[in-house]
Parts: structure tokens; C-alpha cells; sequence
């Protein structure tokens, strides 16, 4: 389906990002689970608690598996989640060791953990587009950064500044943003594991060291316990998607009313199917459009911190519905300043 | 790409609604802008502008027309809008008599003029399910309604109430969501037409005269002039979407808590990984879940009001990300409403 | 306190309203809580369920109460609400025939009907200033519509239009809200008297007798049985402030865009500490802050229907912080483009 | 005016935080805003942009001002800021020595950083409540923590946990919190000084030594040049003040929940006017709705940072209206927090 302009095969160019998104395909999210499920076999046979050859088995197995799509359809319908379904299939598929599988695990240490294996890669690419754009805006105040530009508050002429002026406005926050994403990193990094209730139970007393396998095979931080009642690390990375968005959409703000007032020049620029020959500063405008989108979306993240009880499936299917597209939408606006700030070819005026 | 869940082969059943998605397939877009033009073509052939043979032949040639997608993703990636490519594309198709297409309309006329002939068909689904999910809770409520059931304040125990005062509460804000949608509905279903800077000029002066053939065509009201930079029949359906997945979150809200106090009944039940045989209120969550995400982003499309000028790209592209996803999720609530009213069993107790 | 500038004693003109902001004083508040005491004692009264004497004694001596505001305040503090504090203060003050007050009331009875009591006449207002706005804009395009403005389509020039053509996207957005507000109006302005759990009940079956004359002694529609569970129609309230803010922020956006491209001029425009001569178009970004500060509150408004049980103090809560507040940006965004209509001199040029 | 229920007589004490909401008095950003003329009057004077005696002047003579506030309000309302006026009288206060008086300043300069003056003490106080409720917690897990609970998921019993688990969940969201404001504080407290267009220009090439010596004076930190066009360290503290009440949130549905089920045993409580014996969680009620709203709010700070060109009247004064609120909904929510933990007298069964 293509409800939303990121999964659409005409729109996801303009806002979307195909390179992102393809981490929210069916296919990377079952690889994740699977790997999932294959820590935590492992993790349990090197605590003898089920057989080595098991945990191989499983490891082995796993790769040629491939789900019956309409059942986990199904399966999703009317469990609230995929993963009842998906265990079922995957004990069918492995047979007599199928009962090895999953043991002292639930629904939510699935999603979770593939959730955070694949923000792992996300944040790679967006702190790779954040320094790329650092990079060209930084060149450009050094090519440019002397040209002279009218200051502008309030919609009014104010006085002069340079070039190198407003491009520190765009490039400093980019540095902030950096920074934040260092200290946010580990938080959010982390394994979940908790069984039922989240509290590891049911694995002879082996729970935490069993978590501390599966965090080590998986390269991810180990929190003291269960995180999933906790969700203040995705509310935060949420949050500093829109704080990104924010910065970019300043950009845009202001490279659309550059193109305005003629203070800009731009290389390509969109047609109109009315006027063929103007030149629409698209690029500026949609990293405005994913700014305000995200700030629409942010607080819905917050809502979700209400997570009642040991599990609310409310709370939780409401991130589910939230986190990607504000995932895309950055990476989206990542993307498409890089291609703005390519396209710049000159800013300002040269006295 | 399946970013949003209701794009998803395995969650769209869960949460979406794949009945109203298919109206924002790409193919049903491509329909109604096909529908606008060759209403265009006709009203200009009826008031001379262009040549009867020629509104014909397009009328005709376009039943065949299929775009090459990859061309108008580049498109829609540099234009903002897939319009100019697809209008490039018919024009070839359509050879020589594909100078007499899209005259004096601009691209916003036919994405805003297609959602809208889309919009009116969403709406019929819409009213439908209300309909049958204002039934259902009726004949509950002459079924079940004499018993009683605690009536609960504050999340405490107060007083009893009778199941029928409890449905009631689920039943009222139906009947005026119905209200609602019939008051709106003529301001919502109109037509767009205005040209490049929506004045409709370039026409002979028939500009006016066009508009009325082609909403009496199309169907739809006919606005005083063009509402391209007036955006609040839009804000308002959201508003109304909103309300609609708001008052099925009451509902979800309080069967979820029935379930939990044991004051309900319901068949069916999702199932865990961990616990096989416990059986969660999953439609219930579903509803609170749709009601929260439609709160989330409701505001983003009173934010796109602020639409600047004659166009603004940012503000327009903002409803693109945003309205489509809010039908998709009331249209899915009023679903699963309609599953979980079928699914209750028994309500309160019998004295 | 201060918190809000709409409370600020140097912000309130800027960006407030302090006509609306009076019904949200105590003071005002209090004298529609006694309104629906009084009431609620007259129809018992004339039920024959009290005494007349007590009912014309209470009507009487409310005149006269002042209350505790510091009692108020830790009562409210302990009980989620001032009315239990209240009613206490009040039964003390009545002596003997206190015990004939509130008799089957509940807390939500008095503070819903209330507020409704004074939602009328902030409606009042607000409908005034969107007549008054309306004619003036519509004077202002029967004297300058001929005049000629640059039309412009995704920040860029396009096609010169009419100013009437610009002042229409203005005014017909206006219109519409009028005819909105005639719509939800009887929704809106309904009687809320429920009792404990919302059922009238203990009345000697003269509940719904006692909301009939409560209904027309306070001159309020009534509504079928109690609403205080099903808060749509305050929601759709808060969807049609934003709805004329978001007009309005159009309004504002597109002047100040004016004003810096030259084509509007405007009496006054407020200085700067740094440049004094500067002229800045203050109401207009004013339009455009309101705008967005609406947009940002109303989904609030929706969250906040997802009211559990018969009573939700946490959604109930989350109203009394919203709705005031959306309707005095609402109030003072049409004062202020009164305001700004007035203080346009001439808009584009004369050819 | 009392429009917000902080700023309400009867509400603050329920809702909201008079400790907090005194730095958002006139008086408290009064004093800041003479303190940054101060500052900015020493630190020309040290580096010989105007007369030592005249900052000694200015210093001393400002102790005793206090201003016009209906001339303030006037002021307001015509120039989008209060200090255009406030400088005014301060000049004619100062006599002739007025001229030394904010020299190279501009209003934004002296708002923002009258904020970030008021925000140190504010986040002490956060820090304090989240330190106690945290040792609160703590304290109770020691105590009870052995208890047992029933796990609830998906509104379903689930399996049992022990208290200190349900505990931890609470406890450890407030920990990270910490951490984050540890991390963002420096970002946060930082001078604004930029001048008219936010280069430091006109001070004859001291710009940066005047920026600097204020930063000591004002113990603040010193960014690389002016941050006036760059919101981002305001959005980011409002993420964190809604992630806090995000996590209060949480606690809050947990103990409303479990005073429904008989889980918990909570001194004091509510009561109704309608049922007087009944025990509300009033607290807990409070906890949920000031998480939703500052999840309302927060999106909000992120629309506003698209701040176009060198100063943005619309998007700062929506700051204005929505961090002074959620800063006072954040105190709000950890008041509480800290008097409902110490209500709980028992979590839970024995064995």
C-alpha cells in the first residue's frame, strides 16, 4: 500500500528515503528477529539450559526459513502482534528442536530488540548525512562566506551581514545535533529481554546472564533489566529526530524566502505544469514540510511513555505507528539539504 | 516500502484498513486525475475553447494511458508534485491533440481535485461502517441493556449503572459524528479549479463557465472560485476523523478496563509468545491506539493552514503526509469497532 | 500568576484577550457554578422534591457568597476538584436548608455546565469579531480589489492577480466558520447534569424532568441524558478555534509576507530596540503564532476524549488546561486581525 | 487573568507549581533583564566602549527602578516586545547617563537571556524533586520491595512480580533523566547576545571580549556567537520536561490502576461532592494529564524552530506560550509525584 507519501512509489523521492526505509521492509525486520532469536538460543545452550546442538541447529536453520506471509497477517490481526504467529511457524519449521526456541522470551523482546538492531544502521546513515551536510555548508562559508547578504528580523530589512553569517545559523546546531546523538546513543542501544512480565523468570535463575550474552552476540548495551515499560530512549531519539528536522527546516525556511527575495541562486529547481520556465525552490520547501511534520508527530511519542502496566499493547502499537516516519522523514530531509546545499551556486551579492 | 504500518503486508490488518488504502494507490490516483482532465477537455470543448474531436479523443485515448512510474518519481522528486511529468507523458501519448489537455489548469487543481473524488467514496465507507457499528451497539443495548455493571469514576468504584447507559455513552457521539459528516460534507466534496495563481484567467473569460461544467461532470459542489490556498474544508474532515477515532477510543478504553475487571465477555482475544492461553483485549487496544495516533496528528493539518501566498509548497505537501494516513486509521477503527462489537459476549452482570 | 502571557500584565495585549480571558476568572466561574445551584434547586422545587422556600432562600443568599479562595485551593489540591470544597462552603453559609442544595449533583455537573454557560458568550464575541472582520476586509475589496498584486506560487513570482482575488482567499474562509459555528452551536451549548455516575439517578425518578427545567431556566440546550463521558462536542469546539486561528495565521503569514516584498502598506508596525525606525508588521506574525499555537493545543483536545469509565479525572483535567487557552488565542487572533485589517493603507498597485 | 488552571487561584495548587511559576512573574524576568543591562553596561565599560562611572551608575541606579506596566503592556502590544518601551524608561530614568544603557543590544538579546537566568533555578528545583522522588522510590523498594503484584500485560493478568520489579520501573527513567539534563544544562545556559541582527556588530570590534565578560558575569556559558536564530536548545529541554512528565505519566496510570484493582493502599485521596466517602488517587490522576499535555505541547518548541531569517517574531513569541508552560507542568507533575509517593502506605500482598 502507499497510504503514506513514503511508501509511495511516486512520492518516497521527494519526501521519503528509500535507503532508510528499506530497514522498515518486512524482510529487515524478520532478519532482526531472527537474530534475535538465535542470541538468545545461543546464549541459552551456553548456560546449559537447552543443548548446544539445539542453539546450532537453530542458528543453521534460521537462514533458509521464509514465513507464510497472510498467516502472520492474520496472526498480527488477532494477537496485536506478529510474533505469536512467527513462533509458530518457526517451531513448526524447526520441528522436534522448535521448542527451544523463544524460551523465556516474549512478543516484546522480539520487536524491541529488531526494532533497536535496525535503528543501529538508521543511525549510522543519518550521522553519516549530518557530517556530509557539515561538510558542504562548512566549504561553502569558506568559498562564500565573505559575499555580504541583507539581515532580515521580522520580515523587515534590518541591516547587512555576511554570508559566513548565516551559514554558521545552519552549521552550529548540525554540531549540537552530533553531539546529542553520542550521549543518546548507548541509551537507546540496549538490548530488551524480560519475558513475560520482564523480569527474566522461568531460566533457573539464569535471566541476567543470559541477557548479557545475548547483549555481547548482538553488540548491544545491557541496561539493568527490562526496558520495555521504559520508553523515555525512544521518546528521547524521537525527539532528537525532530530536533534535526527543526534545524533543517530553518534552512529551508530561509532558502525559500532567499529565492524570493533573489538573495540565492539555485542550481535546477522544480517546473510548474502551469509555467514551465520558473524555478520552484522544491528542496527548500520539503525540508520545511518534514520539519513541521515531525513536530507534528514528536509528541505522540511522549503520549506513548504512558505505558500502563507491564504492557500496553495501546501505548505500544502507537510507536509503531510513529518512529518510522519520523525516522524516514529525517533521513528524507537529510538527504535532500545535502542536495540543496549541492545545488547552491551563489548566496548574497559580492560588496 | 512499508514505513507505516498501514502499508505493511503484515500490520495493515492489524491496525490499517486496506479497503480505504486502496484509494491511495498510485492506480486510483492516476484515475481521478485522469477523470479531472478529461472533465477539463470536455467543459472546454462544450464552451469552444478547444476542439470537440479532440476532448473526445482524449476522453478516449486516456482509458489506455499507463505512466512510466520511474519517470514520474524523478519527476515528483524535482518538480514537488508529479503533475508536470504526468501532464509530459499524456501529452506524448496523446501526440498531437495533447496541446489541448490541462489548459489553464495547474497542478494543484488536479491532485486536490482527485483526493477530493476520492475523498467521496472514502466518506461512503466511512458512513457505512458508523452505520453498522451504531446498529450493533443498538441491538446490544436492547439485548444486554438491563443488567448492570459498576459504574466506575476516577478509577474507583461509584455507583451501578445499567449496561444501557454504558452503551449509550458509546452510541450518542455516533449519531452526531453522522450530523457532523452530512454538514461538512458539501464544503469538503468541491471542486478545484483555478490555474497557476488560481484566478482561472487564460481561458477567454469562461474560466468561471468551465468550473460549472466540470463540477456538474465530476460531480461536486462548486465552490465561489478557486479554495486552493484556503485549506480549513480539509482541517475540518481531519477534525472530523479525529473525533470519530477519538469516540471509538472511549470505547477501546473502557472494554480494555472491562476486560481487566472481568465486567466483559468477548470472544476471540489475542494470545502471547510467553502465555498461550491468555487472551488480551487486542481490538480494545487497537481503538485507544488509533484514537491517540489521530489526536497526534490532527494538529499538523490546522498547521498547514498557514499555507502562504498563492501556493505554498511546504504547507500542501504537509497534508500529503497527513491526511491519508488519518483516514486509513479511522476507517481501521471503525473496523476493528465493528469486529469487537460482534465479539462481545456478555456485558455486566445479570442483577 | 503569570505563567501563560495570556495571564502576563504586559504580554495579555500582545497576545492575548482580556475580554475572553474575564469568563476564566474565578470570579466568573463561581457565578455559573451558583447559576446552576440555583437552577438545579428551583427545578427540584417545582419537582416538589425540596421545599420552594429553600429553593427561593438558596436564590436568594447565593447573592451574597463569597468564598474561602485559600480553602478553595487545598480543597481542589485534595479532591481534583473545587466543587466538594465548594458545596461544603456553601451548605455552611445556607445553614439549615444547605442540605437542599446540590441534591443529586455531582462535581462534573456544575463545572461542565459552567463552562458552557460561559462558552456562550465567548461565542458572542467571537462571532462579532469575525463579522466585523469580515466586513472590513470586504470594504477594503470593494476599495482596493482592482488594484494589481504579484501572485506567488512556491515562493517565487507567478502571474499578477487582483487584490480582490487575494482579500477573497481572506474573507470566504470566514464565511465558512460562521456557518460552522451556527452548526455545532445546539451541540455545543447543552445542560450537563448527570449526578455521581451520570444516570439522574436517586431523584425519585424526577431526573430527567429536573434536566428539562434546569435546561430551560438556564437556557441551554438538552441534550439526550448526560455527556460527561463523551466529550466530543467540546473537541469539536476546539477543531473550529484552530480552524478560524488557522485563517487568520494565513492572513498573517501572507502580510508579512507583503511587507517585506513592498506590496502591502500599514499604519503604525512596531519598533525595534536596536533600530527605531524599523516598522514591523507585529500583528501579523502575531496571526501566525496564534495559528500555530492552536494547531499544537488542538490535538489535546482529542487526546482528552479517550475518557475511561464514567469518570476520567486525567482526561477531564486535561481540558481545563486547553480549551481556555485556545479560545483566548482565538479571541485575541481576531481582535488583533481587526486590528490589522485597519491599519492597511494600500495593498499592491494601481495598475 | 487566570486563563491557564497555574496561573488559576484555586488550580495552581492542584495542577500546577507556584515555586516555578513565581520565575514567570514580571517582577522575576524583570530582574534578569536589568541583569543582563547590567552585565552588558560592565562589560563596556571594561573594555572602554562607554565611561566606568557611567556602569557604576547604571548598576546602582537600576536597584531602584520599576516600571510603568500599563506603558510596558502598550509597548508590548505595538512592538511584539516588551523591551523596546522597557528601554525607553529606563533612559529617561537613567537621565543622561541612558545613552550607556544597551548599547549594541537588542530585544532578543535581553529576552532570551532573562529566560536562561530564570531557567538555572528552575532546573535546581527539577533536580531537587527528581532527587527526592528518586530517594522516595528507592526507599520504598527497600522497604516493600519483596511484596508481590500481580504483572498485568495487554490489560490482562499476566504473572506475578515482585514490587521492587514495578519500582524499578519507575526509578531507573528517572536516573536517565538526570543524566540527560547533566548533559544538555551547558547547551541550555548560555548567553544570547547578538545585536540587532545577531553579529555582534557596531561595537567596534569588541563584540566577542563584551559577549565574553558577560558570560563570567552571568555565569553562563559562551557559545560560538549568537544563538538567536537557532531554537534547538530550547526544544531540546522542552523534549526533556515532557520526557520527565512522560515517566510521572507512567507511574501515575500504574497507581490509578492499581487503586482501581486494590494494589495499592494510598493515604489521603480525594473525595467527591456526590459520594463524600469516596477515596479518589487524585495524584496519580494529575500524573497522566500533565504527561499529556506536555506531550501536547512540545511539538509545539519544534514547529517554532523554523525561525526564518535573522529574527522570527511568530516563531519566538510561540515560545513564549508554550515553555513556561510545560516547564510549570513539569514542576507540577514531580510536586506531586514526590507527596504521592510519600501516600503510599502499601504496595501489594504479603507472600
Amino acid at each position: 500500500m502507499s497510504v503514506l507519501p513514503f511508501d509511495h512509489p511516486w512520492l518516497s523521492g521527494l519526501l521519503g528515503d528509500d535507503e532508510v526505509a528499506e530497514l522498515f521492509q518486512p524482510i529487515a525486520e524478520l532478519r532482526q528477529m531472527l537474530a534475535f532469536e538465535r542470541a538468545l538460543a545461543g546464549a541459552q545452550a551456553a548456560e546449559a539450559l537447552i543443548p548446544s546442538e539445539a542453539a546450532e541447529y537453530i542458528a543453521r536453520r534460521l537462514e533458509d526459513f521464509s514465513p507464510d506471509d497472510e498467516a502472520l497477517a492474520r496472526g498480527a490481526s488477532r494477537d496485536g502482534v506478529v510474533v505469536p504467529e512467527l513462533i509458530r511457524q518457526l517451531r513448526a519449521f524447526l520441528g522436534e528442536r522448535g521448542e527451544f526456541l523463544h524460551r523465556g522470551a516474549t512478543s516484546q523482546d522480539v520487536i524491541d530488540t529488531a526494532l533497536v538492531l535496525r535503528l543501529r544502521p538508521a543511525i549510522g546513515i543519518l550521522s553519516q548525512r549530518l557530517a556530509s551536510l557539515h561538510a558542504a555548508l562548512t566549504r561553502l562559508s569558506q568559498s562564500q562566506g565573505r559575499r555580504r547578504l541583507m539581515g532580515r528580523t521580522r520580515m523587515q530589512d534590518a541591516r547587512p551581514i555576511a554570508v559566513a553569517d548565516k551559514l554558521a545559523s545552519w552549521i552550529l546546531p548540525l554540531e549540537r545535533h552530533k553531539k546529542r546523538l553520542h550521549e543518546l546513543r548507548p541509551r537507546l542501544l540496549a538490548l530488551q529481554f524480560g519475558g513475560a512480565v520482564g523480569i527474566r523468570d522461568g531460566l533457573a535463575g539464569k535471566g541476567d546472564a543470559i541477557a548479557q550474552r545475548m547483549a555481547e552476540t548482538l553488540d548491544l548495551e545491557l541496561p539493568s533489566g527490562s526496558w520495555h515499560t521504559q520508553r523515555d530512549n525512544l521518546a528521547e531519539f524521537a525527539g532528537w529526530l525532530a530536533l534535526v528536522s527543526g534545524s533543517l527546516g530553518k534552512i529551508g525556511a530561509d532558502i525559500g524566502l532567499m529565492a524570493q527575495m533573489g538573495d540565492i541562486r539555485l542550481e535546477g529547481g522544480g517546473s510548474s505544469s502551469a509555467m514551465p520556465g520558473k524555478q520552484n525552490p522544491i528542496g527548500a520547501e520539503v525540508l520545511v514540510t518534514l520539519a513541521r511534520f515531525n513536530a507534528t508527530l514528536v509528541g505522540g511519542m511522549h503520549q506513548a511513555m504512558v505505558a500502563e502496566q507491564e504492557r500496553s499493547g495501546a501505548a505500544w502499537s502507537l510507536e509503531w505507528l510513529i518512529l518510522p516516519q519520523m525516522l524516514v522523514a529525517t533521513a528524507g530531509g537529510l538527504r535532500r539539504a545535502n542536495l540543496l546545499a549541492a545545488d547552491i551556486i551563489e548566496i548574497g551579492t559580492d560588496g
